[in-house]
Formats: structure tokens, sequence, C-alpha cells
């Protein structure tokens, strides 16, 4: 019995793992889709969205089955709730990867970017790629120093995010006010795929130390 | 053993509501202070939000407590689970709550709302208030039809949010860029809060008949 939970506990890991890296490739490619003005990309990030739902879907089943046969407690208990949220997160950022795409798709074959926002968007896609490369590698190896690093590639899209608002609001570009619409959502959702990757690496802390960050969560 | 573990379910459906009342107030306040410029009110929002996570935080922590000492199977165990997803959308709802008071609030003793769009997000706010009522009275009466309402007023906060863009877009107001990042803010908070509404109303359609909205939750 112990056994069967364990292998069960294990795969619910693997699956996550699983989830996070199809994630990791999904805000990749929106990204590039976005800058690159790639629609075909953008599309396939949009299409295959509906496989993070469906392993979301599956986990969480998994994990109420867990609950109700094997009834853990402490410890196992914790890793299969935190399972339940972490799951969430990660369907959470394949959505955001989604938007991103989708912004790219609708103004094709034109750019939703601005070129002259595109060094900043570049970054901020860089440090998104990094929360979700990390985050895989959390989701494996525990490694409490990496879920520390997590924090601060969310506080550089917080930063960046800042400056999307400077640069958008600062009168040396002229923006249309479609432009201004795209960028304010496009920041929006970067911003947000950092917090729930952060909110994912407190939830790995959480269960190996068990100490919840207070402010912990997006 | 079993009278007690009825009570407390009883008492997180009770939480559940008083989460759900506490992001009513928060909702209709933000919007208030948002259309009237009322700053002392947002900040009374602002400075709420931490009462809805605290119960958050408490029921959560209850929810896995009572999986641990009760070991609930079926529909108690889809009770407890399904509290722990209930208090977390309620609680993303308080906080978009906040930032549409944090918008008000930003732009003090200006307003945010340029007046032209002012008819427009009143009836934003009208729908989200509706929506957070009738999310309270679900939580206590699982009412299905009432549930069923709550979709068509998110449905109505996603044709206002479309309404948006073409107002911001259509080239018969001259918004300035700042104008326009607010709008387009302010409307996906709508938006998104009446999304995790219909998440919440599924979730209680679930609980009631056994059925989970294959497109479910936000």
């Amino acid at each position: 019995m112990r056994d069967i939970f364990t292998a069960e506990l294990t795969q619910l890991g693997e699956d996550l793992q699983a989830m996070s890296r199809l994630v990791e490739s999904a805000i990749s490619s929106a990204g590039t889709a976005l800058l690159e003005g790639d629609v075909a990309l953008a599309e396939n990030v949009i299409a295959d969205d509906s496989t993070i739902d469906a392993i979301e879907r599956d986990l969480d089943e998994r994990c109420v089955a867990l609950l109700a046969q094997q009834q853990p407690v402490a410890r196992d208990l914790r890793i299969v709730v935190t399972a339940l949220r972490m799951s969430a997160s990660l369907e959470r950022m394949g959505d955001l990867a989604r938007h991103v795409a989708e912004v790219a798709r609708l103004r094709y074959p034109g750019r939703a970017m601005p070129p002259e926002l595109e060094p900043l968007f570049r970054q901020m896609h860089d440090s998104a790629v990094r929360v979700a490369q990390r985050v895989t590698t959390v989701l494996g190896s525990h490694d409490l120093e990496l879920a520390e690093e997590i924090e601060r590639d969310d506080d550089n899209l917080d930063r960046l995010h800042h400056e999307t608002f400077t640069a958008t609001l600062g009168g040396d570009l002229t923006l249309t006010p479609q432009q201004v619409v795209d960028v304010t959502l496009l920041g929006r959702y970067y911003e947000r795929f950092g917090d729930h990757g952060v909110s994912v690496a407190r939830r790995i802390v959480y269960l190996v130390t068990g100490e919840l960050d207070e402010h912990g969560g997006p």
C-alpha cells in the first residue's frame, strides 16, 4: 500500500514537471510569435494550451482519488494538497502564454509590439522564460536556492512591467491607442506569469521547510 | 465524530459566505470610489483586502486539518476540496476589487474614468456587484438556477469588456495614453472578476449535481 502511494506521489511530481515543461515551451513560443510576428507559432501555442488544461484536470482527479483512497496525513497530505494548488498555478501560466499568443495572432500580419518597445519586451520574455525553466527544475530538484532565484526573476519582471508604463506614458513615443492597449495587456500578462511562478516556488519551499511565506501566492 | 464533522462543514460554508460578503462590499465600494473619485472609500477597500486574505488562510488551514483528522471520502471529500478552490477564487476576487480601488486612488484628486466611459463602467460595476451578490446567495442556497444567472452576468461583463475596446479604439474619443492604460486595466479587472464568480458558481453546481463543466474555472 505504502509503495503504491509513494509511486503515485512520484507520478504527481512528474506530471507537474511535464505541465511545467509545456508552460515553458508555451511562453517561449508565445514571446517569439509576438516579437517576430510568427502567426503559425502563435496558433500552435493557442492550440496546445488544451493539453496543459487536460493534464491539470487529470492531475486534480488523481489528487482527489489519492485523498479518498490513501487517506494521507502529515507530510503526504501536504504534498497532495500542494500539488492541487501548483497545478492550478501552472494551468494559469499556460493561459497567460496563450493570451500573449492571441495578441500576436490578432495583429497579424502587423505587429502588436511597437519597435521602440521591442527591447523592453525582449527582456520581459527572457525573464518569463527563465521563470518557467526554473520552475520546472525546482519541481524536480526542490532546490531552495533556485526557488529564491525565481523571486528575483519576478522582481525583475515587476520592474520591467513598471518600465512599460513609463515608456508608454513618457511622451517620447507616439503610440496608437491600439498599441497602448496591447502593450498594457501584454505587460500585465507577463507580470502575472511571474507571480504564478513565484507562487509555485513558494509552495515548493513550503513542502521542504514547512514554512509558507505570509505573502505567498499571486 | 460525524456530528463534529457536519458542524465543521457547515462552518466552512459559513466562512465562504462571509468571504463572499466581504468581496461584495469590496467590489461595490471600489466601483463607487472609481466612479465618484472617493479616495477614502478606495483606501478602505485596499486596507480591508487583508481581512479577506486572512479568512482564506484560516479556511484553507481548516480544510487541510479536516482532511487529516476526518479522512472524508465521497461527497464529504468533494465538499472540502471544493471549499479550498472556492476560497482561492474569492480571495482573487478581493484582489481584483482592490486593484480597481488602487487605480481610483492613484488618479486622485483626478478621475481615472473619462466622463464619456462612465456609463459603460457603471454597467460593468452593476454587473460585477450582481455577480458578487449572487455568489453569496448561491453559497448559502445552492440554487442552481441562480448559479446559471451568474453565467449570464458574466456574459454581460464580457460584452461590456469588449465594448471598452470599441469605445477606446473607435476614434470618437480623444483619450490620453494614461486614460487608455487605466481603462484597459480596469476592463480587464472587471472581466476577470466575472470569470472567478463563474468559477465559484460552477463548483457549487458540481457539488450539487456531481457534474463539472468541461470549460470550468477561470
